[in-house]
Formats: structure tokens, sequence, C-alpha cells
């Protein structure tokens, strides 16, 4: 195993420590990408004591992995490799599903099986110094795609036109497209909100909503984008697997002095994260962009207004909601190397979505801006 | 309710009858999609006696809804509303996580809970008219912009550039981007396998693998298209919410005579099954698939040579890999407008992945190609 893998191993095996949990049994695809670092249909064994074994269904030949056929055949396998069984036993209760749970419980009738979903994504939740730089150069890749987006604007292109002409670069920059979530969450590429169709509330736990279509509720629904509006581009940026969060507003011609001051409202918001390090909490951040967010007047249309997002911001990494949450009630301590996503956003009456969103790294003594570009609202028609 | 989705429910009904279950309850995207009509997040509660209700978390505006905080209060909300509490109910086991299940078992706890999984991926396989309409229209869009493949291409292209071209095409075609799929499994838009990189085998359950990047890895991985090589392309035609599925080989040049004997012989399978109608057998058709690719010599490429997948088809609709799948030992029966895709394909050396994949609507008199084009080979280059 190379030192990345060991790295994140030892973390695990950590967190097992602390709970007094004897293995952890890894199965989904996305912690088998951060444990093992490809994606694997089977199961990766991680004891707190030795070495972990891949027991892989498919593909069947990779070399160190045990063959394997079915999870009924995993205790003997581990009895001849001389591994005790355990008594306690982490396991996805989160992303798998009941009937899966249930068949690998069958399978270790005598262990304790506890739900690892919250401990592996506090595990994942603080980066290694690979994961930020593999964050870094999705974020930058991310922005340089941002800058040209006034340049794939015509006039009279609906949201899905210009939606579609940014997914192209996004892609012919490498871009993979898939964009991994956590929960009962879906997304495309992104989203884009032009106009009214900002304040149509979505299913999904997104800030601001969107109508998109029947089968996809969220973002773009086919708005063209007018004179007067703003276009908010909120894509990810999974250019290595890690997802950067950037979220820019862009006009069409002026908007009203509202959206300017909400605008800068955001900015400032986001400006003040920059100033939170190592130590600090998550709810007193969101307490402190509420608060304001109304000393400016704009609380009733602060992260939505017929449906408000009750978080403004949230880790990301592997999947774009990662922990922690920024979010009423999360005592959660910030810790170095943590990815954050911040999103300060309102919905202006006539206009559309406003405000900016970055990733955030953060540090010991203040948070670094992996999405750096302009704040300011851009006048796709200049 | 419209008629359209009263159909649905009836059809999950019967299903329910027939199993001896008292209500239902259906929480996952797919299943909400397929039996309410729009993602929910939350509970629809289908009982076998009475109308069903909707129990809506988010959004929390639907007209006819009930707004619901958390699941615990569905039992009450029943009752207030003189509905018995059932004592036996569908849940979705496969796709619901554990913790989710455990919720809900907790709120019903005199209620014996069966996993419907299997019984509503059986009713959602046949599908009625207006699913065929869907997938229909997805299958004739698909197809037109298989039509203009060769137009994309230039030499010196590599499979992901003429990926994102195809992409590009798709998407200002209506795609909607989305690939959805049942269980562990994901993809982007679609699959191009160029040369040698059409037998790597991957974690996914496709027909052929490719080994895409380490993060999703699936499909195209960086090949240059050059001469003598074959492109395969095997996109997904979601331009409704209904998956049609298509493949068509594509060449640079020309190809060995093995290559092209290959292809006639996916050829003649895909004819064959035109010949299946309602009352066959999903086995017979793979066992006799099997015997075309022996007889002509190719059994040891058929479907993958690394990694064989075993199976020759498999449904579609709201997830690429609905059921039946046409495989050994399934006796599934055929049943009028089920929606089959049948995907005869062999990896030749030296050349690449050749074959068809055409999606087919089952009748009484045989079955309805819904992917109509042209099935040879298709020389980039002319």
């Amino acid at each position: 195993m190379n030192q990345e893998f060991l790295k994140r191993i030892n973390k695990i095996k950590e967190n097992m420590s602390e709970n007094n949990i004897e293995a952890c049994i890894i199965s989904t695809t996305v912690n088998m990408l951060y444990a093992y670092g490809k994606v694997i249909i089977g199961y990766y064994y991680i004891p707190t004591q030795g070495e972990p074994i891949l027991f892989s269904k498919r593909p069947s030949n990779i070399p160190g992995s045990v063959p394997l056929r079915k999870p009924e055949l995993i205790p003997d396998l581990l009895k001849e490799r001389n591994y005790n069984i355990p008594t306690s036993m982490y396991i996805e209760g989160n992303e798998m599903g009941y009937g899966y749970w249930t068949r690998l419980k069958n399978c270790f009738p005598n262990c304790k099986f506890v739900d690892s979903t919250q401990a592996l994504r506090t595990v994942r939740s603080i980066k290694t110094d690979l994961e930020v730089s593999l964050l870094k150069e999705s974020g930058r890749k991310q922005v340089e795609i941002y800058n040209i987006i006034p340049s794939l604007f015509k006039p009279g292109m609906s949201d899905n036109d210009l939606s579609i002409e940014i997914e192209y670069q996004m892609r012919k920059k490498g871009n993979i497209g898939l964009f991994r979530t956590f929960g009962q969450f879906e997304a495309f590429m992104g989203s884009l909100l032009v106009g009214e169709n900002a304040s149509a509330p979505s299913p999904y736990d997104f800030a601001l909503g969107g109508a998109g279509d029947y089968t996809l509720p969220v973002g773009a629904n086919g708005s063209i984008i007018k004179e007067g509006n703003s276009a908010m581009v909120d894509f990810n940026g999974n250019f290595t697997g890690y997802i950067s969060d950037c979220t820019r507003t862009f006009s069409y011609g002026s908007l009203t002095s509202k959206a300017y001051k909400a605008q800068k409202v955001s900015i400032d918001i986001l400006n003040r994260f920059q100033e939170y390090k190592e130590g600090d909490i998550c709810e007193d951040f969101y307490l402190e962009s509420l608060d304001i967010a109304k000393k400016n007047g704009l609380e009733d249309c602060f992260m939505g207004t017929t449906q408000q997002a009750k978080f403004v911001g949230h880790g990301v990494g592997l999947v774009v909601n990662e922990l922690p949450v920024l979010c009423k009630k999360s005592r959660t301590i910030l810790k170095k190397n943590m990815a954050i996503a911040v999103e300060p956003k309102f919905i202006i009456e006539g206009v559309g979505a406003v405000g900016c969103e970055d990733t955030f790294i953060v540090g010991k003594q203040g948070t670094e801006n992996i999405t750096n570009i302009d704040r300011n609202i851009i006048d796709l028609t200049k």
C-alpha cells in the first residue's frame, strides 16, 4: 500500500479505536475510492490490528486481492488467513441498502454492526495534503472556465443553451462530468439559475433550487436570459475526482441596485470566512452570516425565499456535499485541511439569484480560497 | 390523479394484492418518478384499499400533499385520515439505506416489512403506452445524433475527444444528461471504446468494460483512435426521462475480416430477437445468442474476453438497467410492452469492440426496434 492510502487507512483505524470497533467493511463506491483508491465491486476489510484485505467481486484480477463470489465466504476466508472474526464492525448503514446490510449481518451473526456513515464522512472531512492538492487542481481548472463564460454567451440564449456551452468547455478541460453526491440528491453537471426560476423550490437540498425539468427538478428550466436578469452559474469542478464548488453571478445588462448590494453582502460574508481558522465553530459562522444578511435588511431573501436553505456552506471532496455543514446547531470544530464551500446567496425580485460561492481550505491562521476569481457581477454583454 | 398514474398505481396495487401486502411506501427517486410522476423527497403511501397519500418533506408546497417533517409522524397522520395501520408493507429494501429502513420500521413496530425492490422493478418492466411513446421519442432523438457521428470525427482524436463532441450534440438535442442506474453502477453520458481499451475489465456490470479513469473506471481512457481501430459508441438516450440504449460501431479505415464477420453475427442475433414475442422466455434468447456466437467460432470473444458479461440484454426505462435480464436461468416470460436493449458484442484482437445494440418493445407478434439506424460498421473517414 502506498503512503497516501496507509495514511487514510490509519485515520479510519484511529476512529475505529476511539469507538471500540474491531473491524470495518467498506463496499460503497465513494468510501472504496477513499480507502482503496479505486472503484471495486466487493468488500474492503479493515481490521484495527493487521493489514486490510480487498475481497473483489469485479474486476476479479486485481493483484494482491482475494477474488470473491459472495459475501458468505468472507468469514472462512478471514479464518484461513488467521484473522479473528470481529465482535464489532463498522458497516455503511446509510448508503448500503437494507438488503445488503442484512445479508452481511447473516455472515457475521455474533458481530455487533455499527453504522459507519457518519464516522467515515467525518474521517473524509479532513483532507490529506494530496487530497488538498487534487481539490486545488479542480479549483484552478474550474475558474479557468468561469473566466470565459461571457465569451460563450449570445443574446437569445436560454439557461440550458448557456449551460451546455459551459459543460462542453468543462469537459474539454478534463472535467469528469459525473457529479457524486451524498444522500437523495441528484444533479447533472451543475445548475444555472436565470430570473424567476431561482425561486422555484427543488426537492433536493440545494442552496437555491430551480425548477429544472420533471425528471431532474433542479436548476435550468429553459428560461431565456433577458435584459435585467441575473444568471447564476453553480457548476461542479470535478476535474480530479475531488469536486471544487464555485458560483459566480453574471448579468444581462444592468441589474437593480438591490442586486448589487446583495452581491456585496455575499462578498463580505465570504471575506469574513477567510478569517475563520482551525478551532472555530461551524455554527458560529452560520449565525454570523445570518446576522450580516439581517443587518443589511436581506434576511428575507437570504438562501432562498419560498424555501430557504438552512445552511450557508458544506464540505466538498469526493462528493459535493461532504461534512462539515455550516448550519445552526453544528458545533463541529474547524480543523486544518477541511475543504468547505461557502455560498451566501440571495434571491432578488425581478432579477434572479445573486451571490458567490468559493471553496476554502481551512488552515491554522485562516482559510485559503482555492476558486480565486473576481467576485463581482460580470455583465455578459460587455 | 390523472389516468396514467392511476394505471401505474393500479399495477402496483395488483402486485401487492397478489402478495398479500396491505400497503406500500415509496421514497426512492426512481420509484417516486414512476408512481407519482415527480421527484419528491418524502414518502408516497399506497394502500391496497383507498387513495394514495403523498407525505412531502421537500418541496413542502405541493397541492394535495401532506407536508411532513419526519417519518415518525406518518402513523398518526394516517389515523387522522381514517386509514388503518397496515400489518404488512412493501418497503424499498435494496436502494433504501439500512438506517432509513430501520427508522421507518420503528414507526410501524407491528407491521411486517417486505422488500419491494424486485416487485417494483417487475411492475416497471412492463411499460404503459405513454412510457413506450417516451422511450420511442428518446430512441428517435438518439439515432439522429448517431447519424452525424462521422461528421464529428477528426483524425488524431482520442476516445474522450469524440465522446465530448457526441455528448455536446446529445445535450443540444435535449438529452437530460443524467444517467440513472440500478445498483452499484455509475457512468457519465455513455461509453466509447477504442482499440485495446475494449478488453479492460471494469468493476461495473457493463456488457463491455473499458478502463475509464481511476475515479470512473468505465469506457474511454484517452486512447487515440488509430487506423484499423473500431470505435464502439454506447450512449444513453435519456431525452425524456426514459432511457433508450443503442450501440453502433465505427471504424477508422478498414478493419480485419473477423471484425466484419462478428458484426454480421451481432446483426444476425438482433434480427433473431426481432422474431421473439410475448410468451417467449428470456433465457432461451440468451442461450440462442450464445449458440449463434459458438456456431460462428466467436464464443471466446462474445461479450468480452478477460471478463465476459453473463447477459446479452436488459430492460430499459427510468434506469438503464431495468428488468428483465436476458441471461442464463432467467425464466422470465416476455410480456407485451417490455422494453429491452439487446447488445451482442464481440472483442476482436487488434481491432477493438464490434457489434450493435438496439432497444426493442416486445409485442404480441414480434418485437419493434425503436433505435432504427443502419447496423453496419461505418467508416469515420468516408
